[in-house]
């Protein structure tokens, strides 16, 4: 178990940042929502004033299909962002999830920059934490008191092998994980999800983690944020630098990885994420079968600016778009919309 | 029932100002007709000068397969518009539609704005009015009134639903329409018909129409004008202007309606209009089914000129097109046209 | 009949103009071949210089299955132009054609602009003629006149059915030609054949000429010249002018003509032609079935200059492209090439 | 048998500057790697560190499945080159090819430019001659020189037919050499292998040249350096320049023979190349079939430098590539990587 420390705090500074102001999507590849389609009818017989949006997350009622990815926390800047993004979450009913709470279960004193049940006590909250620390020390003690750090609905394992490759000195050993995952899913008292954070969970991986006990799965496919660019923009060292353009087309799409989990529907809960930018989008995703559709990046810039209002809009305009597609379809509910034929793939 | 006011004429001549100066078609959306292509017979073994475009509409003959749609109304320039295409349209021996006839419903003063019969004696004439608007109080007595305002031959009811979402105030209770159409249609003394504004019937709707009794289903489809691009030029309001970008490719493209509808062809009549620009389109069109073909914003610039030879010009051309394009794979009539096997999809 | 006069010539000398120095391609349409691509064969197992281009045409030998299609005559431009053409023909044992005969069928004094025959007394040289005058007054005898006035091998008709219409007073009526071909392919004393101008004979028209005693048929498909766009520079009148847009993408590909016209290759000799420009090109249409290869607008620019070695040069360059196409798959005769299973369509 | 004078000197030198300088690849054609994607695995159950990229190549062990192609020798700084890459070849324990001894053969005092063995004493080491010197005086006697030379594992004979067509007073006759292959094979005491230099030997030759004897393959394919480019480049005479561009998407690609040749893997050594940029594609290659990837052009560029730095930055870049792709998709063997079934065509 390494010691956190500075910098741990500069690299999720850094991380940001990156994010906000650089092209860290890969190079010739999309989720692949673009290629579907939904077939528009002209008599859609529904008012639109009575679309409903809710749903269920992990046993909860939530008031949107929508999920505000693990992102941030650690740092004085994240907690910010944590605050308003979970102030935001809890208006709008939407689940939240945090980043990953390693520098907290490691330096108790950041706990709360991770604080976001305060503001939001009602909704869905994940706790986060890389599978891959499981092989360094980490174990169902670390998983509790994440959960109960920020009194989570229940916990997210973050797959992130790549990023970790291109990370100078990354924790690289995913050797036996599934065991250890399967592990916790057992003894832990909340539900276990496992994402990965830009490559993409598909049909295969899905499968396993089902019968290892997983609870939910977050596909966070590719086609938007991919991390070996973000890394590519901290790196010094030139290898890792010129090798990241040989992966800008890497990962499973978002669209791939639905089409393979979508069978899975019934047995487990699934996000559709990676690359998620507007509420058709979304759509297609439900259409797709997912249960619920997550936005990282896409809220990350209007949740850096201290004044609300844009996030705000930004979360009012998903849930309009959502809203009019459903219109556009003539379908009511979020289970009508999951059941829709009007989706078809462009030839 | 709404007040119809200063708002309304103001809108509609925004809509006019808009459609002539910005870049109101979809993205990444076509009619998809550029997809097909004409065998070259290069043995017409035909006299171009023996080509007859004269066909059949609402048991009148036309002289050619053309229409032009509902465009206008309801304001000073819009009763120009509507005298000059009345002219030229009955000169050229093609049909016309008005623009939606509520503003003159509800202040009787405008019913002159949507004046053609005096100018277009002979052709058939559509009147229109929103389907939506069997929700905000509308029946058989409105529709009659709008019919015999201009002497028309057949009402056309227009399908809108994204458009009217997109419109702030808009109507938006698209409940049990089909019940209600199929009433008016039962009860009204001349043809009704249905259209969209330009995101297409395909043909399951259509189907349902015809089977509620409509006599003519006008597709509107996709590729053209699109009406919440249009709307996204006026809104001042920044979620429906966000909003539109993620609906910049939706609906049904043109030839994807017509590819559905042409099933229909012997029970109801089809006209093919969005994104309709030339007669080569047009041929296409007709060889996939339609018996009509509609043109709307791109005969409405030449339309707003004072001087009408712009306008001629081009509904001469049009008429020329369509002919050298019968005259390229060897057909006479529009029947030959029709049942042509010589359009292909390009592969 | 009309009268030929200044106009025509006019005509002819701003054809040349225009195809020197306008754009005058289609749009979005390419000839197909380049769709195309042969196998590479490591080992040739044959020496380059050994590769024989020759082959028959019209019971002739020619030392390259290469013809310089039908372009021009009766003007004294084209005088030069037609002597360059014929004595650079003549060294490098090509077959040529002229262009169209009528100026000098109607004025006797402008015969000697068409002259090859002198220039080129061993090869395959075709008279021609618009097929379409047999419906303004011409028939058998003007056909020998044409034949006789430059001591033809053959004669070639042409089918220019949207040229004619784009062409302001053009000669329309197509009516009816299929029997009058008949009669003149019986009658004449020298082989017949039939060719576009740039839309392509297509399968089902040339069964239909071969049928009626064709003995040849030049297929002049599309993605070459166009004469619809040339005849737009042409055009002050409006309506044609701007009529030519949507027909830019009109025609019958080279290689689409080829894959229908192939399966007659036994019962009549075939000529692709329309956009070639270079010899792999000319490797692929013999693959695809044509015993020559024809070069229209892309020699036209070489043969204008009154120094014949850009010609040269191009016509030396079309047979080292050949050369090297075949030496590339390994065949060393021209029956090889045609023979050869290493073309394929690039999915 | 041609001497080698100053000329050849002058053609190696200029070949190496047209390589460094000009865009010598072909247009419109690649060597169809990228059309194939793996498919991510989010859960490796690998540790990044063990993965070994070592396999065997012409009975002996590589620490990687990579070679760097035959490319230099002969002039001064051919020799400095072939040193530096001999060097790091040896250092990462990769195989080694250099460029055709044919002017060591004929002018022994170049025979220390092509000098690798010194430097290089543990890696497979190949010679290279042209097979088409067969057809002008070559024989056994030639190839054993060849090998001894530099005491190389292998030799390896390249087939090179449009290269030679398009270089001035090239030895174009390719007849007859399956034959004189087959009778070295079976002399020389040494494996000996065919590669083409950038056109592709596709399954059909490969399948000759396996019966004949050779022992391993290098396809050589289409889409990376095309030497017909770098002719052009060099030509100064008018045809040969022109008709460069018939031929810029000839050959077979890389890909494309992979797909052909793979079936005869467990015949014959498979060497990918032509185009090889990164360890991705080597990756890709590898799961098609090959048993080593090779590199030319790309590591010329980086050879050039005096300091090696940059060339051992690339080198260690591919190996870091190769090791992640195989991470990503979970395999921890070259093995492994041959067998995964996680490779596919993007439709
Ligand atoms: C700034 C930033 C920080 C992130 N940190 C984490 C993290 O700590 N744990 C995690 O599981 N995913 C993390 N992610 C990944 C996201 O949860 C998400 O899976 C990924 O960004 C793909 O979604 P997107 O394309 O919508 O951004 C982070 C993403 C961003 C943009
Ligand atoms: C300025 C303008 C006003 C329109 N107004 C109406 C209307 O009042 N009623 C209606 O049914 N359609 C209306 N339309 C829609 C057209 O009838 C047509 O369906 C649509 O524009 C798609 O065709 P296009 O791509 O040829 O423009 C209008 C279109 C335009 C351009
Ligand atoms: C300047 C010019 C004049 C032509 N005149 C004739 C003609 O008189 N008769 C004819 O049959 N074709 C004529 N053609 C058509 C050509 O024979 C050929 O079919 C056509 O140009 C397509 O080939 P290309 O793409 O190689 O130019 C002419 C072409 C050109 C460029
Ligand atoms: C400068 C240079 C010189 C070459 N010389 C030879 C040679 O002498 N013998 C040979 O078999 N291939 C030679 N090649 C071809 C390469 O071995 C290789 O097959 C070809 O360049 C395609 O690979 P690439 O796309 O990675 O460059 C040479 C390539 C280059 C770039």
């Amino acid at each position: 178990m390494k010691p956190v420390d500075d910098k741990t705090e500069r690299r999720k500074t850094e991380h940001i940042r990156i994010c906000l102001n650089e092209d860290v999507e890969g190079k010739n590849i999309t989720t692949g929502l673009e290629k579907y389609r939904f077939k528009h009818n002209a008599l859609p017989e529904i008012d639109f004033k009575e679309i409903n949006l809710g749903t269920s997350f992990l046993s909860k009622q939530v008031k949107a299909p929508f999920l505000i990815s693990s992102m941030t926390g650690g740092t004085k800047v994240a907690r910010n962002i944590n605050q308003r993004l979970a102030l935001l979450a809890e208006s709008h009913g939407w689940a939240i999830g945090v980043g990953s709470m390693r520098a907290a279960i490691e330096e108790e004193s950041l706990a709360d920059t991770f604080e976001v049940r305060k503001y939001a006590p009602t909704i869905p909250v994940l706790a986060n934490l890389g599978a891959v620390q499981f092989n360094y020390g980490y174990g169902t003690e670390e998983c509790m008191r994440a959960v109960e750090m920020i009194e989570a609905d229940a916990l997210i394992l973050h797959l992130n092998s790549l990023q970790e490759v291109f990370q100078p000195e990354g924790d690289t050993n995913f050797g036996n994980l599934l065991t250890k995952i399967e592990e916790i899913a057992a003894k832990l008292p909340v539900p276990v999800g496992v994402k990965e954070v830009g490559m993409g969970i598909n049909g295969l991986s899905a499968k396993k983690l089902m019968d290892s006990g997983v609870k939910f799965i977050d596909i966070a496919g590719a086609g938007g944020t991919s991390w070996i660019q973000v890394e590519k923009f901290r790196a010094n060292e030139p290898i890792r630098n010129l090798a990241a353009d040989a992966f800008s087309d890497w990962g499973n799409p978002t669209a791939e990885c639905l089409e393979e989990v979508k069978q899975y529907r019934n047995q487990i809960e699934i996000i559709a994420s990676g690359g998620m930018k507007n509420g058709v989008e979304a759509a297609k995703a439900l259409a797709l079968g997912a249960n619920m559709v997550g936005f990282g990046r896409s809220l990350l810039k209007p949740a850096v600016d201290s004044d609300v209002t844009l996030l705000e809009v930004q979360m009012d305009r998903i849930e309009f778009e959502l809203r009019t597609a459903m219109f556009g379809i003539g379908a009511d509910s979020i289970e009508q919309l999951v059941n829709t034929r009007n989706l078809y793939k462009i030839s």
